[in-house]
């Protein structure tokens, strides 16, 4: 996941593994390739014509197909092509494809306020000094700035984007094609899913970015990608564009360990403890189950992700592997001129991480004591906006700003499809009973005072709390939302109150927690100094760890042995679409589609080994979640895949990187031709496109 | 799967496989390899050593490994090795090794009593000749004889067969190691087993077979398989020779229609029925539960494997290949001089088929009806055996002959465990019912008298039997089996009296299912001669169906594609036992074991590529049940591994064999030397089995 800047580090490298072009040109964000790599919908996307087509996965632009369907006219189900231009259809307005322009080093700056500060002062001089960054850079129209934090506080950069307001929807598979095989191929190689959407950029007259009107015309990119027609086989060289979202890969060692051995199983114990209280709870009473439904599933879904990255990094032997590359760069460290500084900060960072590590279990039950119950966290939430709508608003806590309320407001109205008295009693009760299995050390005094110290005081407190509340209405919720702040203080709602009581530890622990981000945030670059300096002793460079900025990566198609006797091709074809039609969702293969493929007319987008049509391949990629809709290049560029997810094996990469799993699952351009030129035909976009009709 | 005698007719097919012997020295059975080969347990194991030590999977021999197994000596857990011949340990005295001596075409003798007869009257005639042979061959002491039908009746062979009587334990890995995976691996490549287990023949000291005696000696077999010290490869010529039991692959197109429209289907749909009514009696019963959990084990097992082969059969799309192939076949035939009779034969036989088709659903419920509550069974059970009980014994239907009465105790015992009356009178409601859907003229007389007509009928009747029955009672029911036929036929229980009124429906499906087995004995043939010479004019042999005697198969060592995406490799290896090891059954791989693999101490035993130990191997052979414990053999001869297992896509190859997804699975000899060389040694078998050290 390299920062394109330091693509010509690594030109060497580059070459070596085949790409045909200049590395120093993969560099300049305003040149092609890269300028034609943007950001989409929280993704990543491409322009792919000179008149502002924007290709991403059909699941990036899935909220725009759903904003266009009805109950007359289901694009999700149907698909969607529009004949002409004036049929493209416009998204929702927030919908937004962001080009890169600007990537500055902007490090002096930031830090300039925070020096000789710690804690959370220097966290608050690290944040002003951004948010100035940021609405200086703003003052020009048409853009949106960020700063981004590079290798832990090292860096700071400042990312200028120019922001295209008008985007619209111009072809849709149907979500048979578009998601074929759904949540259960989810993470799955072999996959079958022609994961792509087309959209166009619109622009006011005068070229300026500008919300949806009639009158607008496409954007015209300075660049665009033009997809290939050469076939992909194993082997293949293949690089990648797009923003990948966060990654942990440069953490210290004993973060590591304390990831896999504590902080993984900790959740997949509590997810599977807090399912079965859910499940107990709603066994016997259908209503509620329903209720709770979506609740259990995320959880059910959390807890699969926290096994499957756990499974991952014991399979890499993942603690073992960082520890001993931090002891190696710590005695490589320990003969360097200028060590004594640097191990000082390295110590401290460690002594800050420990001291979140004293109160980890306590930290993590808190916080789910008051998430997960929907009415308690209604209370808390409302009182802890209370508490801030006294201040002015730039002075609010980000999070429970003005421009926040309506977030606020939305969850509020949520909790009424998402709650039972009896299960959320059950659940809260589960959760204080953990709680109060922690050494005495451990306990919050607010906590006790609310809940009492013991088995029956807990059960006779949570009855008493909800058998009074008046918070299960969702009039009185959205009351209390509006209220003024002395009037929720003084709320004698007895959930309101109880939350009202919890207040004060709610805020000692957000002071706690950016008061340690901040000293992170100051001793970490310490730490990546070092660990860039080993590296560079032994002739490698270092990337910084992800943060939804534009990154490269580059490898090949490949193969991958997932587990002792089974290899995994590179390449899947459509005869693995007709193996896993069942005629139900999601393996309901549209009835266009089986025809066209038992018909096996595949003219000039079938492989020329297989003598079939191929539809998705697999590489070693280094991608994570934001690499969505990313596209893959061939040595000279051009466009050969759409990245659309990475194989079950390979979710603990988020931490570790490894060579033997870690693989990336992309459409096959091929595909997309073929089901442009012969089953949901839209000549017109081929041409556009540059490609042959067939 | 070739009888021995057909092997010089594909002789030039075997040499172009990569066979290097003589195709001719194949069909020999009194000579190697083929007399080295026998029938254990009633599956397969070959002879590896002078002394007579027998090789054959852990799963044939596990009833003598768990016979010789207590609470103080757990062989299943622990394994055993013999430290020399004193403690090898005498087998369950039913345990049998069989040696084939003859094999000899009886055709005329059989059929000569037969000939001019039809229906019922043709299946007593070659029944009675049948046993007359056998009884005229087991005049000689020590041999065991049987009549075996190929072609469907158009030949049958005598068959000779040693009967060894003394076989003893002499080697078993643990369970961990000979059943590593258990039911969650059972049918699935990649596989990690070491499915073996030696054991030893012995005889008297006239060397003749014998019942077990201390006095008893080695018995020498006149031929023993060497097993090879080369390494093994994708692509390598691999033979086998066994047992297979039953398939259905030359049936008519008819029969496999229905197999795949009617009967798998409605098995499952019956199977999930009764499951699905059985767990619903049992689920607020936890006691009725357990007494429920085998049979519901046994229909859910049922079920998976009845669905396994329609999904098998409907991906080689059996119904429209059967129906072309025969189609082509009678085209042929219609242009042969001889053709008349035999078309008129083959429609002749078609009309049986047909005949039994019209009351296909009729005769199945009734066969459930009847065989799947456990009182209503045990009742017409002895009923049927009280009707058998006056007469002589040689006259008494095989299955209610004064042999089989111990075997009906038993299962008379069992039920004790198994029955609760509330799920039993469900169990038959449901099936009751849907035999009431059936059409008018499809009900039983003798069912309607005793159930009556309607829903409210049936209830009443069923509260009725079940209030008042005493066969709940063990003893009971043990009484009915001595008491004298006609107090059988004269009781007034009234699941007595039901199985009284039912008995002549019983017995004249007996009688109908006799007739139609006579008739097609007697028709089938023609179907058989007009294939095999439709085959002949195409240049191809036919082997006849399996039937439980011994056949070859050749191939080779051979990856497989289960789906699109995904390539099996043919060999495992001990990482893969690693990585399966979960240190929970049956994922439980011992500690010598894993130890042993962490040291990576292969030796001579490590494939030469792959620098690792072997676990197991993949073949395209052609295998069914009954081939568990065949020698597979190299290009020499030598023995290289040891069948156990097929994969889950080849479930359909007793019907239809597809060369894409019918593979077989061994154990890799070379794992077998490495066990008894490092991990669990046995230096002296070894040496007897002239193999090296290490």
């Amino acid at each position: 996941m390299w920062m394109p800047s330091q693509l010509p580090e690594i030109a060497a490298q580059l070459k070596a593994a085949g790409f045909q072009g200049d590395p120093a040109g993969l560099a300049e964000l305003a040149k092609p390739p890269m300028n034609a790599v943007v950001k989409v919908g929280g993704a990543t996307g491409a322009f792919v014509s000179g008149d502002g087509l924007v290709l991403t996965n059909h699941h990036v632009a899935f909220g725009v197909i759903q904003y266009n369907s009805n109950k007359d006219r289901d694009l999700i189900g149907n698909g969607f092509i529009a004949a002409n231009r004036d049929a493209e259809l416009p998204a929702n307005p927030d919908y937004r494809v962001l080009v890169t322009t600007g990537f500055d080093r902007i490090t002096d700056k930031i830090l300039a306020d925070a020096r000789g500060k710690t804690g959370r002062a220097y966290y608050d001089a690290v944040d002003a000094a951004s948010k100035a960054a940021v609405a200086e850079c703003e003052s020009e129209v048409g853009y949106r700035c960020s700063v981004a934090n590079m290798y832990y506080g090292t860096d700071f950069y400042l990312i200028k984007q120019l922001e295209l307001k008008d985007i619209r929807l111009v072809y849709a598979p149907p979500e048979a094609i578009g998601n074929y095989g759904d949540e259960i191929d989810n993470f799955v190689w072999p996959r079958h899913s022609g994961d792509f959407t087309i959209l166009r950029a619109y622009v006011g007259k005068d070229g300026k970015p500008a919300a949806y009107s009639k009158d607008n015309v496409p954007y015209r990119p300075p660049a665009h990608l033009q997809i290939s027609t050469d076939p992909v086989g194993e082997g293949d060289y293949a690089m990648l564009a797009g923003y990948p979202g966060v990654t942990y890969r440069h953490r210290m060692a004993s973060e590591f360990k304390s990831q896999i051995e504590w902080q993984l199983p900790a959740r997949v114990a509590l997810f599977d403890g807090m399912i079965d209280t859910i499940e107990a709870a709603t066994a016997a009473k259908p209503s509620a189950k329903v209720l709770y439904a979506s609740q259990v599933a995320s959880l059910k879904n959390g807890l699969k992700r926290a096994q499957g990255e756990l499974d991952g990094l014991r399979r890499s032997d993942a603690v073992s592997a960082r520890a001993a590359d931090e002891k190696a760069m710590l005695a490589w460290l320990g003969k360097q001129s200028d060590a004594k500084a640097i191990q000082a900060d390295i110590a401290a960072a460690q002594k800050v991480l420990d001291a979140g590590a004293a109160t980890r279990e306590r930290d993590q039950l808190f916080g789910l004591i008051r998430g997960q119950p929907q009415l308690l966290r209604s209370a808390v939430t409302l009182q802890r906006l209370a508490a801030e709508r006294g201040k002015p608003d730039a002075q609010r806590e980000s999070g429970f700003q003005q421009r926040d309320e309506a977030l606020i407001e939305g969850s509020l109205k949520q909790v009424q499809r998402r709650y039972d008295a009896d299960v959320e009693k059950a659940l809260l009760s589960d959760l204080l009973k953990r709680y109060r299995a922690l050494p005495a050390a451990q306990r919050i005094a607010e906590v006790d005072a609310v809940f009492g110290g013991d088995d029956a005081q807990a059960k006779a407190a949570i009855d008493a709390l909800y058998a009074q509340t008046k918070l299960g209405d969702e009039a009185e919720r959205l009351r209390w939302l509006r209220a003024a702040p002395a009037d929720v203080a003084a709320s004698t709602d007895p959930l309101m109150l109880a939350a009202a009581k919890l207040l004060p530890a709610v805020l000692r622990q957000e002071e706690t927690d950016k008061s340690r981000e901040g000293d992170l945030l100051r001793l970490r670059p310490a730490y990546m100094r070092a660990l860039i300096g080993y590296r560079k002793s032994q002739g490698r460079a270092v990337y910084p760890d992800a943060n939804s900025t534009l990154r490269v990566s580059y490898g090949k198609v490949s193969t991958m042995s997932p587990r002792d006797g089974v290899t995994y091709v590179p390449l899947t074809t459509v005869q693995g679409i007709v193996e896993k039609h069942t005629g139900k969702a999601p393996f309901d293969a549209p009835k266009p589609l089986r025809d066209a493929i038992a018909k096996g007319d595949f003219g000039g987008t079938a492989d020329p080994k297989l003598k079939t049509q191929t539809v998705d391949f697999l590489t070693n990629l280094d991608t994570t979640g934001g690499n969505s809709g990313s596209p893959v290049l061939d040595a000279n560029g051009r466009l050969i895949g759409l990245n659309f997810d990475s194989n079950w094996e390979a979710v603990s990469a988020s931490w570790m990187f490894d060579p033997r799993y870690k693989r990336a699952i992309h459409v096959d351009m091929r595909y997309l031709r073929w089901l442009l030129a012969k089953v949901y035909p839209a000549p017109h976009l081929l041409k556009e496109m540059n490609l042959p009709a067939e």
